[in-house]
């Protein structure tokens, strides 16, 4: 019953890709680095989307929507923005086309040009904070507290389906504060928030950080960022939130009348987390024979197989008890699709399902009904067990709640196995090479050394974790003084 | 108690700029033509979107998202397609900016020149049917049924708030089928969605009903369509269901071996509503005070406006009620805010309820609540009423209920005392100058007349009813024999 996947021995990054492909979740599309999201990985997203767009409304934010375009003019007003994210972005320059007079289809309407070109937005700070500058007058209108679900493009040369597309879904959340402080407390907020959504809801320990100014968000005072580990040892970024201070109020002259009358610049924050997270959750937990989706944002939870052979009435029975517990499990909010296409075979379709990630597989056949039993397989551990019809709904909510755990467990032991103190550069590399994960290690705190080690091993600092621990010591590198270890990995 | 709305009376297309611009629906961008949806406005664009997801759900759909890019080539496959979206849209030319030698900002890098211009989705029919070939192989594969919610692109010249903007966000289906009959079957079935959603959640009444040639989606066999009638008599087309017959199949080679493994090109359908709705229910319902919102859809149900001097002993009980209250109406399900905001009076807070259309407002004073009662105000008809404390949950509840059937029925005996039967041109001109609305004539089928009709009074045919009565008649600007009336009005 072999789905003919790569094993993640063999290759993993092919192993990733069969996954995506074949797991149906996306697909290539004839646009160079865009990718199509198919049904099932959108269902995921819409999942995904659905718990964070509930955890944004309960700490108060709101959803509103802005062009798709930004003026290029817009780009060069924050400078440390226009650094970063003008020089791979889709440029509309013409707004019409004609038909070719040599009649070679349609061509671009020459006379049809823009004044001033615009970019697809690669994020919209600009966009926003230009709005913002007609919505805030005064301290009454702050906090500003405004989220956007959206399409952004970035112009990336080597792309990756879900980890690096030119055109991603994502949400960027962009708040507007009265203090310094509460747009700081506003960044750790929603860092917080990112940090739960991974590990209650995608079962994803992930590490609460700080970004080196290197890695910092162009236009942003601090960068925090959870990381997740990959199980190719590599670390994955899987959100970030900023604290902007005043630089785009700046850059567009956003100020408000604080209690006093005095007009005071607006401190600001965004914060953002993308489709990239599925390519994420997929490194996380699957497995050789394919996807391995945790309980609480699987597209779905439960299928139900019937096994009988050409018996019309032991057919019949099966199907009325299948669909009494597809009733039985949906009113416990657990979603369940009960397959009775007879055009495959219960054989293809366990592979199949197993091949999806489908946390839970009951298999339901004659025998088992005249036994009021089934056969329950769940996704994670591929364990079977033979469970009694009564009391079974409860039997697969506790199991399901059980997956969950598991998946979190395993991927957090995976993950604290892979945390490697190293205090000499030999052991840096050995370790990288060899064992991968992160490596947590000293550093003098300086630009030009972070690179170095870039440039030697491909290692960035993915952050420096928040409350961490201060101690002497001295750098991993270059041996000058230090007084905190930070975490060293390889991403993607 | 003013809120400087222009009068319906006074000017109909600034009162409606006013409302949408004054009731925190949407705002100009600085992006030519694109606007900002703000977060009321959003709100109400999510409430109609979830119902609409949930309805496509339920009849077997499922959301994908495809990309946002569509090259330049797709378009001329189509050579009815093309003639239609070709002329109007943004095109992406070049992947990079770079900073201008000569001190000025950011340009254009000359040397990112895309071999192939891209072209911001103006609808997705090219982009997914050259997907769908490598999707669809053979009957097991059909029907497929894929919606997608996205952001599209059409550059339009004369753009209105919702109404007609460069940018817009919309859903648009794409199903393919193994037979005519099925995807026929599949246009009706959308049509008749949509016409539901818009009388049952927007309680605005619909014709549903055929384009004639003329008016025919570029690509289509046959577009259904929804017509609502707006307060200034004008149409306005709140959504379309195509029939695309073999068209996009054989553009983009679709065929799939049928079950005698004979090779057919696959039968498609499109349809889509967009934020457009926004501008129809505006128009459909409010009124000179401001916004009027269908309950079933709208943002906020219910506001509780607290009314108590400087006593704080009574502000103390007031708030206890008020807060027992949105517990029980939260309970129900109702969409409920506390408006105990110290900082506007009570007065205030009516206007900018009402302004902004939210369908119940409930007034709690302390004197009120002596008397165990409420003062309850209706939003559509602007009554009164007081109403005892006890069983006020279920007595709003109802209430809802009634607004969402009042403004229906208001809206239906608007449509239906303009829909004007006419036999002659001098009364067509007639009717249509000084009445407005419907005007159901016979026409003699030709497009020329359609054309010349057109031109002489920017009246065009909405649509041809479905069952629509045939009986003979005399085509109104012609003269020349026609089986049956079409609907003619001007229209957004």
């Amino acid at each position: 019953m072999s789905n003919n996947l790569t094993s993640r021995q063999q290759d993993y990054s092919q192993w990733y890709n069969d996954l995506i492909l074949k797991g149906g979740l996306a697909d290539y599309s004839a646009v160079r680095g865009c990718m199509v999201i198919k049904p099932y990985g959108f269902s995921l997203w819409e999942n995904m989307r659905d718990q964070l767009d509930r955890m944004f409304k309960e700490t108060g934010h709101q959803n509103a929507y802005f062009p798709l375009f930004i003026p290029k003019s817009f780009l060069s007003k924050e400078a440390a923005h226009v650094e970063g994210f003008a020089k791979e972005c889709a440029v509309v320059t013409h707004y019409r086309l004609k038909n070719d007079p040599n009649g070679g289809g349609v061509i671009v309407d020459p006379e049809a040009k823009l004044e001033e070109e615009l970019i697809v937005r690669p994020t919209s700070e600009t966009i926003i904070w230009d709005t913002y500058k007609n919505w805030i007058q005064s301290y009454r209108d702050l906090p500003l507290l405004i989220n956007q679900w959206a399409n952004v493009v970035r112009w990336e040369m080597r792309t990756r389906l879900f980890l690096r597309t030119a055109e991603f879904l994502w949400q960027e959340g962009h708040t507007a504060h009265a203090t310094r402080e509460e747009a700081v407390e506003e960044t750790e907020r929603m860092l917080e928030i990112y940090a739960t959504f991974a590990e209650q809801y995608m079962a994803m320990p992930v590490i609460r950080g700080v970004k080196t100014a290197n890695e910092r968000f162009a236009g942003a005072e601090d960068t925090y960022c959870i990381e997740a580990l990959m199980q190719d040892g590599k670390a994955l970024q899987a959100g970030t939130s900023h604290f902007l201070g005043q630089n785009f109020a700046k850059a567009f002259d956003v100020k408000f009348a604080d209690r006093n009358n005095k007009m005071e610049y607006v401190w600001a924050t965004s914060w953002g987390v993308s489709t990239r997270l599925i390519g994420a959750l997929v490194m996380a937990h699957s497995d050789d024979e394919g996807l391995v989706m945790p309980p609480r944002i699987a597209p779905l939870q439960v299928v139900i197989v019937p096994i009988y052979g050409k018996d019309a009435e032991a057919g019949q029975k099966v199907n009325a008890k299948a669909q009494e517990l597809v009733k039985e499990l949906r009113t416990k909010g657990i979603s369940v699709k009960f397959d009775n296409d007879d055009t495959t075979r219960p054989g293809w379709k366990f592979a199949e399902y197993e091949l999806r990630g489908v946390p839970v597989r009951i298999a339901l056949g004659a025998r088992d009904l005249e036994n009021n039993q089934a056969e329950v397989a769940r996704r994670d551990t591929k364990e079977k067990q033979t469970v009694s019809l009564d009391g079974l709904a409860n039997h697969i909510e506790n199991l399901l709640e059980d997956i969950q755990q598991n998946l979190y467990n395993r991927a957090l032991a995976y993950r604290e196995e892979h945390i490697t103190k190293v205090d000499s550069w030999e052991e840096f590399e050995k370790v990288l090479d060899e064992k991968g994960g992160f490596i947590s290690a000293h550093w003098d705190g300086t630009p030009e050394t972070e690179e170095e080690i870039k440039t030697k091993t491909k290692a960035t600092i993915r952050c420096i974790p928040l409350n961490n621990a201060q101690e002497e010591g001295k750098c991993v590198l270059t041996g000058k003084p230090s007084t905190q270890r930070v975490l060293f990995a390889r991403a993607y």
